[in-house]
């Protein structure tokens, strides 16, 4: 049996559901040869912890927020975010604070201070993978060490793994999906006669739109999510800007009305397809699709991607896209992945 | 570069898909570190052929159906099932004769002689691994080979190998499916106003349907599917026999048009779940899903699987559930699982 030592970088609702995990049930990842103890985590509410024999999570995790580390051995009111990555005992570090769509900022320099100091990293944060993804994977590589990012697409619900794992040996031309969940919902609420601003006024009281809603529903958040699959599956090296993206901002209840009409509905469609000159074409924007098409049933605040391969036509995958135990979920994969890499290492 | 040597076993459309590839893109698999070679075929209609140094599937691929083997070198008239499979130069039986869904044969002798002759077998046969997967798997295990049958369920679209490879580290409670194309096209049909009996002719026009259509109708084909999936992912040992079964023949138009107006659509469900004292129920039914289920909007002959976790929800992979290439598919990601077992047990 293997312990994994782990940093938490963040200590929100990803992170915290993965410590309750954890705190719950210990044993749950003996059967696959491992166990996870958290030795360090930091966070900008309650400062940092350090504790190389393993933090007492039921005690963290009961801590109101705004109480400090401070007070803690091994404690501290200050993140020291880069101090903790770089010296503690962690063997991963699990990056999870919060996604900045323009330099990708801090969670870029956390990633990079974590491989270069020949940790492995695992995160559920799309900005540095979509910004420096390519980069990341090299300075990984380069280390010794891996970098997964399952969580940064459709949380929990495998994608990149799926394609890597079970789409060996096929030749994959196209992704297009509904990567999504506030504006699938939304535009379904419009299907059903609400007006775009009252849709998203719903959205955000259950809690699927944030306070600020245009990432969301101006495509913004598909873009990045589109350059990642574009770079991961489909080998080529796009920054988020070269995304053409259009959101839903422009739809009208009559669009959405003649759609239905005509058995036709509206979905915001993030896609990379490799066209016949080898280039890849990457955009997100809002499509009418026929009912027959495999991502029109996609209701309410699911996600799902589509692959269209050579020998097996389209398969599509469908599942949550937030969440954060489904998020969580994301990072026990990526830290799997990391085993197996680390069983594969010891064995060559 | 490790080449395997292949003893196809039925050369009907799979096995002919699988051998087109071969010599279409012979080195298709290299990058993955292997090359196939057909060393042997058998079949009722062309007898056998066994050549040690690699048949020249353009020849054969070439040759009208009653021709026979037997003025080719290594070929006779007679299939030879017995003498090839076990003394064939091959290292892999690929065997996708036709399903008996009573006892399997003759695919069941054919798995058993090439498992105890030490040969890894890959098939797209549902009935050996429905009635005898669990002795067919020990009994490979025991010889140090594999058995792999990603095929029998959905053809190449990734089910078995989805589950086991990207849900690591998830509790799997229930798979749900929709897992024969006929009827579910028979069903979109319905709703659009045809009788039943038209929406099979129509399907048996359109070549999804047998002449006759029985198993597909009636539930059997799906039953055999839904035992595989029970015992292959939830663990339990159920035979075909123990699965309650019905299947659509008596569903009406009234019904259809009733659920529609309801926001309805009839569906034939193959279910395996685990109840709280953890027996594993399994059975096959028509269910009225409700628009946002996630199998209520699997169109056309489209198949798909639902599959219930814990920390993830559901997640629902839909594509292909056949046609010979995307059955071949299925073969081929068998050989690369044949491969991993290899590569790892070299390196053990």
């Amino acid at each position: 049996m293997i312990t994994y030592n782990l940093a938490l970088i963040g200590f929100g609702g990803v992170n915290r559901a993965l410590a309750e995990l954890i705190r719950d049930e210990p044993g749950r990842f003996s059967s696959l040869g491992f166990e996870l103890r958290v030795v360090a985590i930091t966070d900008l509410a309650f400062g940092s912890l350090v504790q190389r024999e393993g933090i007492d999570l039921a005690a963290v995790l009961a801590m109101p927020r705004g109480h400090s580390f401070n007070d803690l051995p091994g404690g501290s009111a200050d993140p020291r975010n880069e101090e903790v990555i770089k010296n503690s005992p962690a063997d991963i570090v699990v990056e999870a604070t919060f996604t900045s769509p323009i330099d990708g900022e801090p969670a870029v320099s956390h990633v990079k201070w974590a491989l270069e100091a020949g940790k492995h990293v695992v995160t559920t944060n799309k900005g540095p993978v979509a910004l420096q993804g390519l980069e990341l994977g090299k300075l990984a590589s380069s280390n010794g060490v891996v970098f997964e990012y399952e969580g940064a697409v459709m949380s929990g619900t495998p994608v990149i793994r799926l394609a890597h794992k079970v789409f060996a040996g096929l030749e994959l031309t196209a992704v297009q999906g509904i990567l999504n969940g506030t504006s699938n919902y939304v535009l379904g609420r419009m299907e059903a006669g609400l007006g775009l601003d009252q849709a998203i006024a719903e959205a955000q009281a259950l809690g699927y739109a944030e306070a600020d809603p245009t990432a969301d529903i101006g495509g913004s958040d598909v873009r990045l999510k589109v350059a990642i699959l574009a770079n991961e599956l489909l080998g080529t090296e796009i920054h988020p800007d070269d995304v053409e993206t259009t959101g839903i901002q422009d739809i009208t209840g009559d669009d959405v009305n003649e759609a239905m009409a005509n058995g036709f509905r509206w979905k915001l469609i993030g896609e990379a397809r490799r066209e016949a000159d080898g280039r890849v074409i990457a955009v997100v924007q809002p499509v009418a699709l026929p009912a027959a098409h495999p991502l029109a049933g996609i209701s309410g605040a699911t996600n799902a991607v589509s692959f269209t391969t050579d020998l097996l036509g389209t398969v599509t995958v469908s599942g949550p896209g937030a969440g954060r135990v489904e998020t969580a979920y994301a990072l026990v994969s990526d830290i799997i992945a990391v085993h197996e890499f680390a069983k594969g290492a010891v064995r060559a």
